[in-house]
This record gives C-alpha cells, sequence and structure tokens, in this order.
C-alpha cells in the first residue's frame, strides 16, 4: 500500500537560495507519517497515553534529486518498508510536478518512557504491517 | 540591567526573500532568556522540577526596522520590563551593525502542571527582579 | 469576509511543555495568508515576479488564550484589518474545538527589490480590498 | 582536522517527548557547517556572489544513538570526509557529555544559479581540502 498526502511549500521552508531547506523534507516525511498513523486510527498520542511508548527516529536519510520552491505543491508517498519486533521503518518519496524531488528512509524504535527499546504495541504493529 | 547576547543568522534561519523570516526573531528571542535565566543561576527546568511551573507566553509582539541576512551578527538585548505577581515581561531589541534591526516584547506567565496560573515562584521572581 | 483555513498540530510544532511553541502561530498565520492570496489568483511569487514587490513584515503581534497540542485540530481565520497605501494589516484568530486560542495582528509593507517601502501593486490592494 | 562547535540546546527545538526533534540535528549539522566556513575565510554568501556557486545538499543522513534535552550542552564534531570534482561531504558527530548523541553525513555539490552542478570553485575547494 502507497499512503499520499498533499502539502504546499509554505514561505517559512524556503531559504535564501529560493529553495525549501533540506531539513525541512524531513518534517513533510512526519506529517505524512502522522496522517498514516490517523488514517489508521492510531496516533502518537494513543502509543504514548495508552501504551507508554514513544517513537523516536534511530536513524534517517534522504537523497535530494529535484528542488521545491515556494508554493509548490508536493506530494508525499509513504511506503511501509519494514516491520521488526521493535522497530519500523519508512520510505518516503516526495514527487512535484510528477517528478520525483526526495527520497528518504525514517527508521523508529519504540521506546518506553525511560527511553528504553522496547516491543513495538502488538496493535500498532498489526495496523501498520496491514498497510505494507 | 541590560542582558546582551550576540548570535549568527543561519542559512535556514532565511528565506526566499533573502531575509531571516520575521518568526524566528522569537526563537532568538527566546535564546536570549534562556541565556538570562542560565546567567542568573535558574533554567526552565529547574522551575519545572522544583517548583512545577512552566512559563507560556501570554503576549508577544515585534516590530522590525531593517532586514537581517544570513551571517549576520546580530546582537539581542534583554530588559525585565515589568515583573507581576504571576507575569514576569521582557523587552529585546535586536541589533545589527550598530543599527535596530527589531524591538519585541514577550509577557510570560507562570503555570501550574496543569496549566492553571499561579504566582512566580519566589525564587525566580527575586533573581529577575535583581537583574531589573 | 472571514477566510479561513484548518490544520493539524504537528509533533514537531510541539515542545517540552507538550504545547505549540509560540512562535508557531505565526507560521500558521502566514499558511492561512498565503491560502488567502491564493484564493485570489495571487501568490507572493507574482507580487515578486511580476511586480518587483515583496511584503515583509513590519509588525506583528500575538495574544495567547489556551494552548494547542500534538494532532489538535486548529482553524486559523483571516481578516483584511487596514488596507493602507504601502501596508495591509490582517487580524488572525485560532480556534480549537470552539475555543479561542490565539488572536494575532500581522502589518505587511510593499517594499522593492532593494527593500524600499513603496505602493501596493494596484492589482494586489484590488483583490485584497474587495476581501474586505 | 576537526573542526568542533559548542551549541545548547534550545527550547524550541525540543518536542511533546522532551527530547531534540530528529529534524533539528540537521539544523546544528549546519550550523557547525556556516562555522567551519568561516573559520577558512570562507563562507555561503561569498561563494554565491563571487563565484555563481551555490552548495545544495544531494544527501544526507543521520544515525541517532541517544537523546538530546532542552539546556544540554552538545559539540558537534566537523571532518571533511570527501571532496570531489563537484561534491564535498562532511562528517558530523554530536557528543553530548563525552556521550555521543549522534553521527550523520551531509552531501552538498556545487550548483550554479541555474541549478546546474558544477565543479567546486577552486579556491573553495583548495580551503576546503586543507582542512582534511
Amino acid at each position: 500500500m502507497i499512503f499520499k498526502c498533499k502539502f504546499r511549500v509554505h514561505w517559512v521552508d524556503t531559504d535564501t537560495a529560493g529553495v525549501m531547506h533540506f531539513s525541512n523534507y524531513f518534517r513533510y516525511f512526519e506529517a505524512c507519517e502522522e496522517e498514516f498513523y490517523r488514517s489508521l486510527g492510531m496516533n502518537m498520542n494513543r502509543l504514548r497515553d495508552e501504551f507508554g511508548v514513544l517513537l523516536p527516529r534511530v536513524e534517517v536519510s534522504c537523497k535530494y534529486k529535484s528542488a521545491c520552491r515556494f508554493s509548490d505543491e508536493i506530494e508525499v508517498a509513504l511506503i511501509v518498508r519494514e516491520v521488526g519486533p521493535k522497530t519500523v521503518t519508512y520510505q518516503f518519496t516526495v514527487t512535484r510536478n510528477s517528478e520525483i524531488a526526495a527520497e528518504g528512509l525514517v527508521k523508529c524504535i519504540a521506546a518506553n518512557l525511560d527511553w528504553k527499546a522496547v516491543e513495538l504495541p502488538e496493535d500498532f504493529a498489526r495496523v501498520v504491517k496491514s498497510a505494507q
């Protein structure tokens, strides 16, 4: 399954070079991930409040193919790449005018409130796997 | 007393117009406020952990006089404008090349962890007043 | 006329206090302003490319009434408060669960690419006034 | 050569989980890179104005080892990992209390103002290589 969200590049996302700052792609990856959880009836508040679990990132990467500018409409596509006992890895593709602008990976780990790695809550792992 | 901090405008602070985005001045106001507390042996962690108090902002404003650009050295000056029973108001001036770039006000209120307004912790009020 | 946009508070918008950082309200004000221009067939790129005009902010303010948290749906309402020869002032209200979370003002000035104040482009002033 | 910068984690850098948001590490990598250029008598303004060259990022990554929290002092260490004809790659290590918090890579490419890849300006390549 591919989960897709559309966004507009905001003025504040851009820098002196007239393009979206490279760090802001990760903000849009995460915004898409948030909508993905919402689409599954999940969210990071519920993870924390019901299961005492946070989802810090352990590894992220991004390759930039072409620049995004103010007011561009971008589409972020999320694919569940891998679900491990304690981790989930998402692959993101940012498209602008049907052209790939960036490709990224974000690996999250389940952590309890003492910040120790724990197994993904079963309900969470199940719904995320169902979207693979 | 005037408390001063120097900062460099970062690339990420700027936007397509080639200048620091107006919202980022508030980030530098707060960075200066953080250093101000540190200079007094205080910080927002201690406020929360020892006194159960947070300092949300209730009112902020900024007037922009001239633009700041990437790599500019800016000086942020903080003055304690008013200390009330539950609030403290700071006045900020941003200077670049001896010219005023921006002037702002930030009014904070003491809130407990249930987000109700409370009196400023006595220790905190005392040291902040001592810097007036 | 009241122009309204809905947004979700993102994880990255929040801070250690568990609430949206006060500076981020200005990002949502601007995101709403961008959509407002788009709804009028305008945008800041066209202003710059056709008229050689940028819209820096000269004065902004915000009063915070209640906290917004991760995943909250917020509605930002924009009203054109005043259109002067060189300036336009917007009033913003952020509502969450039918409760006012914040109220702000943003005054923009038309500037040419040498960063001198100029009159608002006639086309721009006309469409903005039509939305008053 | 290892180039090092110290920073304080700001309140605004943190999120609801009480830790620095993962995307902000890239802001500190870049802040360190900016200081590195400054230490060499270079900066991105000069690159653009004298050579017509920008330095967009083509690939970035980060591994997170332990969390950074508000008010933590962090040290960012930069190593020039590779200088190619058109690219330069930096390796970053973030240390907090002598413990590694994060490790990252940032690969930049020289681009002209039409956003085409070009060779690194000779002066720039020379001083960056001298810091290897």
